[in-house]
């Protein structure tokens, strides 16, 4: 399939690759060109705009950070909404806000073209793998004609309806649910670690024999040996995430407290120069409040 | 064996069932005197008081709701620990605080008798089907003598260290967890909803393909179908156990904030009349919150 | 002096009346028309439109309810910035987001005009009886302009400097600290309500005594009567601010826990359809919690 | 009168003082003896124990750090009651939980002696200078026979009632209050840091005009100078205070959400080593989160 890809971050890249793998003609574009080399020797094609990696293609993709960079790129003067063809799709798989997804929603719409919505759980290495699980939302017909790129990228699909933003607030409140984790994790390791235990034990014992999930198990552990870094997703990612799932719980006026506390706990994480370590050091916190560790996670 | 048993609530009595069908001589004692009746016919003999179904047993296991009940049954005048025999070990499988646990540990080291620290995991159904999971502590001579009771009672043993205490601090930590998660799915919940989103939905994607939990999928499913009715562990004892948490966590120092909101949760949950309600109803509060649902969950 | 005047609602319109007694020359508008009517029997001009109402005129003051209406009637196409003449005055007296208060400060530099931010304390009352606080940033020069203005409209102003956005920051900490002493009422009431006091008695010891403040004087004792009605400060407007406090403080990387405890309970209370009562009504929901009040404050 | 006086603390101790410069006839006891013995020059007999500090007194009065300090000394074994006096009067003084206080009334009645509660407000400069502000509850007849004894250390004395515990209620709801204003003012003085703001300047604002408050202004002071030393009040008792708040407001199945965020920071702050500071520092703890301040305040 004729494919545009917008996006190369450390999702976006290995993603594209896939697509180049599974025998796709993709078309990429990104904001710091130098990470399209190594695709273009991959046989990918280069565009010199959003608008061009988004002329001529049945599917457009994007795999941006952030709002910003969704309407910077897409929506803006001269961004990918302005080269997509009339009945062309643009498959969007960033983690937005459900009110950008809207005006994404309208904007094809006015345009002629399609949206479907899809953001993705998992980390880079699941992209790499091509393991990703996907949400999607959208006309039914035009998740069908994305089912191969589906195929290619992730290991399974949900479908949650027409409507293209349901699968955003899936999203967000999956990775709240995660963050939520997270805390709960930090705050459970800082008081068993002060009684003199060890929380790997501790993980053993009740992921092990009760909630016996790889997501406990596998946070469990990074934070268990306090290391933090590279990361596989960036702090400073995790607070965007919580402040779009308040943002996403404003607009519909639901109060979520442990949202508020993790956004605030993630704040303050970034307020001590911990952005760029994996989101999991969000458990570092309660190891620092409690006296345990010292301010900075060794690197 | 010669077993002792106190405490024959929704855990307790199906736990000494276990131990009688396993073959072991068991003398049970309960402040409810009628709820032994059921045991004298399956073969358990009926103390008269807490000292008479300590005296002359191997080990004396309790398994009581509070604290309270621990001291006026175990420690206080004319209590267990008056009856039970030199050597003998006293196997405390209630949820207790660590405090009550260490005043234990040196009332019966006085005694010579010995202490044995062993709460569990599981609900009254894994009591009755002896797969609790039990999380033991003390001398591990000790500890050696229980096998035969920890295989009648439960699927598994995890033994934390010769300190009984240590147990204790496992099991209120345990429990912190599963509470985050309640928090967490009422939260989550509450934010798809006023989306338009099935609770049943997002639960089969976010646990099935990520947290991939049995207990995020047993308690989610409950909390989907808001029926909190016949609670297998009432709110009122998740109200407990939070106080047990954050009492642990001051006795050395360490800041709980999100076990704290869920004490604060467990709190208003109470004042509105919930007690006997099933712990889940803690996600019922996001739901009231968002003027999701009537103040009071059906039966 | 030639003002225009845009926004007449609960506070806009007692502004605009002191102006025109204290002798000055006021052109307004307003949204809804019929606000204006009795404005013109005093002597005003009514403008027919945001840009009319700017047009010729020395200063012209704006005190609207949130940012979006800012963006609409000053800044949107067809707005007063369009009919403002170089060199005069934009008085922004509305609370509204630092954010916002920037891209005035631009908008108006880019067009020759000058923009003094002034938010106001003070409720309804206060305005009728031009005895607001004015906090004022800007060029000093474009301040001293105002001060016939300010006179007419409050008891005094303090000068924050040069940057406008200075005076937004203070206003908004400044409810915040307000509001938060509205939760720490509602809790302190609920907890001496439970133990058998009057909350009054406890109001008259510890403000009479100790805090000596009329803020908790006169919120304390509407609170103490649980009546919320007639607002003279919507919840809504409290949410509204709220919001704008995280904002602000997300901004700068600063984790405002009690911020967002508060706004998390102003969201509670307007899904419980408490808008439109006086923003006081935040305690209301520490006696709903503490299952003292129904859920629904008498009117 | 004919006083017996148990605890020289930074309390006590001018207190005791104050009985003595007003004529009355003082019997002191202090656990550390070494401080009653400039109060012996100033013609203060000292008691070898608390029972004999109680033997003989009219009025028996304790000023004790925590409920451990009262149970000790006035309650178990060879404790104050011991000595006291059928018909005369315990005065307790100190801060200590309502659980506590009927404790007391109840051990009293037994005895056939009187127990009056009156904390007290004010720090220990307020103490020296006999500006106390006490609150007292208990039988009408014994309080009368207090009043000269509250005249000689306070300023004003309100009585809420017959029921002892009431006035131990108002004391830790009024502390609640205070500390709520410094987690206020902390928070609110990181928020206008950040952005470029002098926090004096601010409190000059918000407090010189709406608040207008003493407290804010004593405390807002400290903060924006960012000393904690010499500590009026230490942060350690804060925490100790916001414990019996929670304790107290359990007691009647009341959620303070406000108060369990505060009792969380001092626990923080504890943890970090802050203990010996004035419980002003609660504020640091926003500015060290935001990123604004060294982890440990200046001495």
């Amino acid at each position: 399939m004729k494919v545009g890809f917008i996006g190369l971050g450390s999702m976006g890249l290995p993603m594209a690759e896939n697509l180049l793998r599974a025998g796709h003609e993709v078309m990429v574009y990104n904001r710091t060109g130098s990470r399209a080399d190594n695709l273009a020797k991959q046989g990918a094609r280069v565009g010199a705009s959003p608008r061009e990696a988004a002329a001529g293609v049945e599917v457009l993709i994007s795999m941006l950070s952030d709002d910003e960079a969704v309407e910077t790129l897409i929506l803006a003067n001269k961004g990918a909404t302005e080269g997509l063809g009339s009945g062309a799709i643009h498959l969007s798989m960033s983690t937005i806000s459900p009110e950008l997804s809207r005006r994404l929603a309208e904007e094809h719409r006015a345009r002629g073209q399609v949206y479907v919505s899809a953001p993705v759980f998992g980390r880079p290495e699941a992209a790499r793998e091509a393991k990703l699980w996907i949400v999607a939302a959208g006309p039914e017909e035009a998740i069908e004609r994305c089912r191969p790129l589906f195929e290619a990228l992730g290991q399974g699909t949900d479908i949650v309806g027409a409507e293209p933003v349901k699968a955003n607030v899936v999203k967000l409140a999956g990775n709240f649910l995660l963050a939520s984790a997270l805390e709960a994790i930090g705050e459970a390791f800082a008081l068993v670690r002060k009684h003199g235990l060890d929380p790997s034990r501790f993980l053993e014992i009740v992921n092990g024999r009760l909630l016996r999930s790889p997501v406990y198990q596998n946070y469990g552990t990074m934070i268990a040996s306090e290391r933090y870094q590279p990361a596989g997703f960036k702090l400073a990612h995790g607070l965007k995430d919580m402040k779009l799932v308040l943002g996403a719980a404003d607009e519909v006026t639901t109060p979520l407290p442990l949202a508020s506390l993790i956004r605030d706990h993630f704040l303050t994480a970034v307020a001590q120069g911990w952005k760029n370590l994996d989101w999991a050091a969000l458990a570092h916190l309660s190891a620092v409040s409690a006296g345990l560790s010292p301010a900075r996670p060794t690197p």
